[in-house]
């Protein structure tokens, strides 16, 4: 075994503590990754305070950047020093029709994830990339384009190719009308990819304050939600709309925006929602989407990097991690913590 | 005023009465039918026992076959005599994007309802079709293939054209794998029509018993609902599922059947649904339709002209309306009740 340093909860709601943690030996396609830099993910808190017991000792962390620090003998796509990235998927089947799809994030046996999910072949605990180095399959490792900030590359992993991959199957571009639905770590990713694709950009926001942000990020368009008669302005108008809010909220007034045969793509939310069934007529389609597979993940950081396109973080030294996590508890980030980790060696 | 005879309800819950009915002069748009047989469909004891009590009195009926009787005088595309079919939009605003979408029946206005809305010249209450005469303008009245039995036509103007737009707006043919959800009057005619299209059709049923009528009206394969092994191995099968169970019911167990970016289209239930976003993952879509616009609803009477299909009816009298309907609301019934109106003469 390796052993590295990194931020562990023994159980739910316990606090981080730094100390060691172990790596598994490199097979032949596997990487090592020094870790730089790691997003600080929803998904974080989730698994910290909600998630299953079955998960725990945890060390979160998916969405994370750094370089190839060893390589194993049948890697043939990276060498030593390259620069990588790493989200929250770390193996599939490779097998079922999903896989095969390029749709790994689907795979019908189930992704293996970044951290709180069973090693394939030896079935231990994954552990994630809060912590300087891990291990992983060559094949869900991604090369980062160097011309991009490294912390900021750090969330596109997760946030970023989760809002990607709807705008890419919506084949959102010139001539879109997109509504983005709230304004965090998913929703400026959102607003900035849309806007670098041409598509004319709505925001929706409870918060009139953003409104400027919003538009800095790329918005066209701003319309506080909380407004009944901005909102039914809208009525009709967007083909997609995409909803990043985490917390439950009522989909029908997003629903009444779209237009015959329109999509509203709910992202940020896992739970159930209750629609009416009236507010689906029209072919109005409510769907939602996660993370992404191979090819598209790639395609996302050759487009960021070709279009300049980072996410807005704040980076804290790792130290301060459970701050960083206490402060996205209350929505208190502009956009995304990034962890720079450069402080564990 | 005209005056015909039909069944008028006075207030909700009210045994339907035999009795007059007045309807307008005819404009110079309009036609005057002489209604042989009108479909009874579930909206009909919907609105007569949980509709709006603005509605009474209330004549039901908004599926329905006849001749034409009178024109007025701008009238150019029918005579008197023609074959005629009218459904359950009467009227719209015309000028909306939906309208000139050629989608009357998602009209911003919101459409004219046969029975139960309100002239939008006269703010007359609109009174259906289980009565001898209906006056509608020519532009919602439909061209009847003479070629069918004329009773078997009638719910193809609710029941068909509600199941036909979906089928058409998913381009179902050859190739297509649909699955559908219920074996009632829309059900039926689902698996009839995309029989006909060329698709493979499977379909999900509670009543084993309904096996062997469901392959004789074209499904391909039948699925027990209740056989939790069955519907596992339906996993990520079906492109489109068509759903047109009337009651609440738990959709999970449809979306799970679906292909990545596949669509459940819920026909028949209108009210709250609940479901989870997780279910919704892979860009499965939950969506909904009702009823079709003029040109969609014209060319579901040409293809069933073609193909020489009609609903499955069984015809009653139209002084055992109560009958019928008694019968509905327990679902005994294969698979749609035409009232045979020529007794009010």
């Amino acid at each position: 075994m390796r052993t590295t340093t990194g931020y562990v909860a023994d159980s739910p709601d316990s606090l981080l503590q730094r100390r060691p943690v172990q790596r598994r030996e490199l097979r032949p396609d596997d990487l090592a990754v020094r870790v730089d830099f790691c997003g600080v993910c929803h998904s974080d808190l989730h698994a910290l305070h909600q998630g299953s017991a079955d998960a725990f000792p945890l060390v979160p962390g998916h969405e994370f950047v750094g370089e190839v620090s060893a390589v194993g003998a049948d890697v043939s796509g990276f060498a030593v020093g390259d620069p990588v990235a790493v989200g929250n998927i770390v193996d599939s089947c490779g097998v079922c029709a999903m896989c095969q799809a390029g749709q790994q994030n689907y795979c019908e046996e189930f992704p293996t994830l970044t951290y709180g999910g069973r090693d394939r072949q030896d079935g231990t605990l994954t552990q994630g990339g809060y912590s300087r180095e891990y291990v992983v399959r060559e094949s869900f490792a991604y090369h980062r384009p160097t011309s991009l900030d490294a912390a900021g590359v750090a969330p596109l992993m997760c946030a970023g190719v989760t809002v990607w991959e709807p705008l890419q199957a919506w084949d959102v571009g010139p001539g879109t009308v997109l509504g983005v639905v709230g304004l965090g770590g998913l929703g400026h990713l959102t607003v900035k990819l849309a806007h670098a694709l041409g598509a004319e950009v709505t925001v929706f926001t409870t918060s009139p304050a953003k409104a400027d942000d919003a538009r800095a990020l790329g918005a066209d368009h701003v319309v506080v939600s909380t407004d009944a008669s901005a909102m039914a302005e809208q009525r009709g108008r967007f083909g997609l709309v995409i909803d990043t809010v985490s917390g439950p909220h009522d989909l029908g007034p997003y629903l009444h925006c779209l237009t015959l045969d329109g999509t509203l793509c709910s992202l940020g939310h896992l739970g159930p929602v209750t629609v009416e069934t009236m507010h689906l007529l029209g072919r109005r389609r409510l769907t939602s989407s996660g993370s992404a597979g191979h090819h598209s993940t790639q395609a996302l950081l050759d487009f960021c990097g070709e279009h300049g396109i980072t996410a807005d973080v704040e980076v804290l030294p790792s130290a301060q991690v459970q701050t960083a996590l206490d402060r996205l508890a209350r929505n208190d980030v502009r956009y995304r913590f990034a962890l720079d980790l450069s402080d564990l060696d």
